[in-house]
């Protein structure tokens, strides 16, 4: 077998077989393909594509490529989340606390962020005293303990996804269904959990632009799920404007306790309970009215916040001292209308440049900075009407490049739903 | 402008705009972008194509990656020959002081090959003391006063063409139309011929192994010839089958002889005779007859040869000490039929493998072995009658690997004709 010949194949559009699969990702892994070979590779699988059964084989080779974590010491079922990112996603800091609360056990490793904002570890990191690094024993005991535990990850789990990824991202070959399903479904694969929650963002704001991708995106996860004996259920939600008000990563946890309260934005309190009552539904094997019930009560009742503060105390840290940027700055609409676009991504990198996010994987996040929307999709703003605020710190961006952010119109156009459809 | 933009744009199919072709190329040859990101660009073009325009303008970026060859001391038309290469082919040797009797100035700078056989260059070479290394000086003095001369090429012509050449062979980007023809046109361009000829092999034993690619081929050099104001005319023949009966570097250089002297082989003898009435009709801007009929005469007259001999001997080439491997043995054939068909690859093969031809840049060619056909397609053979002779050193093949590249059958199959079409 050679690297070349299955190069060909692939770009002769016939289908690999497992062992040639097998051969391409291991070689590389162990450096004996070179980058320029697994490039060229990947490009001819983002224009022929994969079959499915090509996919679940792709995503198997990359989760055994390194460590697999076993949660056999959790005896429940455990449902783990997965998003696929967007700008003002904080579902994570909220679900897992709401989800316990409700008797879901929830154990979530989780990365930081190479991108508009910080990752879930980050956000938790503007908590002073949060620590992420637990080792895997703890992070046992602590979900046995408490139903709940958000740690970064440890060890060498599926290096050949990170060493891919890095390859794609600066070879034009990150747009390919096959290429992020496996990406995604191998880390959760090893990652250990039973079922696997996908909130799959489609929009101006995520990595799949259109509905239609989406779905296929969605389809090739819950296959590759199947033939992995887990159950996986995607969620297609919408990424046309942030989710929530507040982008940046102190801000964005503000944001999450208001949520626990049930005093948050409808956008994102409403995505919270319906992911919730799918996990609880699964976790406990209850019906879905009766998990929505639960959820909604746990959101009423304090019980959701009441777990959220146990898990930051547990893990160390000190809610009270939570900070904000000081300077902060309102920015007013130069015009009356309803605003019918929000440019999504250009809003993450506005919060990326105040410092909010990472250019490069070791630069540090100012916690504290960030923007908070006033206005959202559909909704009126007269002329010199706030339309967000600015919480800044050492760097700062034109009003001008804020402003260009938003479409505001005479006549109002209908926005999209916010969730789309359930796949599983 | 950055390189990932520009894989994901020839990615998703939009066309690339002259400056962005250019970014690419030039910045690969400064070692700016990657190998890997070249790799991946090079995928993208062989799935997705380019359009004539984007087609013309690499190959324009590749032949000012370096040096140029300026041909102006010569004064007449300038016709350069060039062979898309297949086993067998000794067509340049033959060629050029036919052309050059006929009145045609016919300067080649010629490659070595990497492959089953020797390039022109190494053929020549079998002929003791036989110098290809002229500097340009010498090398248009010597085409004003015999006007021929066959170099090696020197100086640094198209660095781009070398590097990327390199790539593709390791990253499977070898099949692609548009990046054959710029990597043979921007040689040609740079070579600063008038007009150009090509000889395009189609069959198993050339690079083009069917029809329509080879022509969709051609189409495409001569529109780049175009948009650079040259003639470049293709003629499409066949490599179904060694061309003549010699593979091998002084086995080859004797049958040119033969050629020479009009007692040569059917098949290749007719091939020259069509090849050089295209070039001397446009060299010297006569009619097809006119020139069909002095390439006859010089032939039949000996003016041909004499002029290989003017050649060989202003080179410094003892053509009296060519010499052949001295063991011969003869291959017998099993069975008796018709011979419906050669694998043309394997034979080349196998010429390779008794030390003919190069595995590696540096390998040593030994010029005395090869083999010679006693019977080529559509040729009735009988049992126990000689199909052909191998002539070896150090190194030997086996019988049967031999036989194995005969299709011997009791009904004879039409064979195609050697020359298919002439696009201009």
């Amino acid at each position: 077998m050679n690297i070349v010949d299955i190069i060909n194949k692939k770009r002769k559009n016939i289908e690999l077989n497992d062992e040639e699969i097998k051969y391409a990702i291991e070689g590389y892994v162990a450096n004996k393909i070179k980058d320029y070979q697994m490039s060229a590779l990947l490009m001819a699988i983002c224009l022929n594509g994969m079959t499915d059964h090509e996919t679940a084989v792709l995503t198997e080779v990359m989760y055994k490529s390194g460590d697999i974590i076993n949660l056999d010491k959790i005896k429940s079922t455990k449902v783990d989340k997965h998003s696929t990112g967007g700008v003002g996603d904080k579902t994570t800091l909220i679900l897992l606390p709401l989800v316990a609360s409700c008797g879901v056990v929830a154990p979530k490793m989780s990365g930081r962020g190479l991108g508009f904002t910080g990752g879930t570890i980050d956000k938790l990191e503007s908590i002073p005293g949060f620590n992420t690094k637990l080792d895997i024993n703890d992070f046992m005991e602590q979900v046995n303990e408490i139903g709940v535990a958000i740690a970064s990850q440890t060890g060498n789990l599926v290096p050949a996804d990170k060493k891919i990824y890095a390859l794609r991202d600066v070879t034009g070959t990150v747009e390919s269904i096959p290429l992020i399903a496996s990406s995604i479904m191998s880390k959760k694969l090893a990652s250990g959990a039973d079922t696997i929650v996908i909130d799959l963002k489609v929009g101006n704001g995520a990595l799949m632009k259109d509905y239609e991708s989406a779905k296929k995106l969605a389809e090739t996860m819950v296959n590759i799920g199947k033939s992995h004996n887990r159950q996986v259920i995607c969620v297609l939600t919408d990424m046309n404007q942030p989710l929530g008000c507040a982008i940046g990563n102190s801000l964005e946890v503000k944001e999450s306790i208001d949520v626990l309260n049930n005093r948050g934005p409808k956008d994102i309190t409403n995505l919270i309970i319906a992911l919730a009552t799918i996990m609880v539904s699964c976790g406990l094997g209850i019906s879905f009215e009766e998990a929505n019930k639960k959820v909604h009560d746990n959101l009423n009742n304090g019980n959701a916040y009441v777990k959220f503060l146990e898990l930051v105390k547990k893990q160390g840290g000190r809610i009270e001292e939570l900070d904000v940027a000081k300077n902060v700055v309102s920015i007013k609409s130069r015009l009356s209308g309803y605003i019918n676009e929000i440019k999504t991504d250009d809003l993450g990198e506005i919060s990326r440049k105040l410092g909010g996010g990472r250019y490069e994987k070791n630069d540090e996040i100012n916690f504290g900075v960030g923007l908070v929307l006033s206005k959202k999709l559909g909704d009126y703003v007269m002329e010199d009407e706030e339309i967000l605020k600015v919480y800044f710190d050492d760097k700062s961006v034109s009003v001008d490049e804020i402003l260009k952010c938003f479409k505001i119109e005479t006549n109002k156009i209908n926005s999209n739903p916010l969730i789309y459809e359930v796949i599983k």
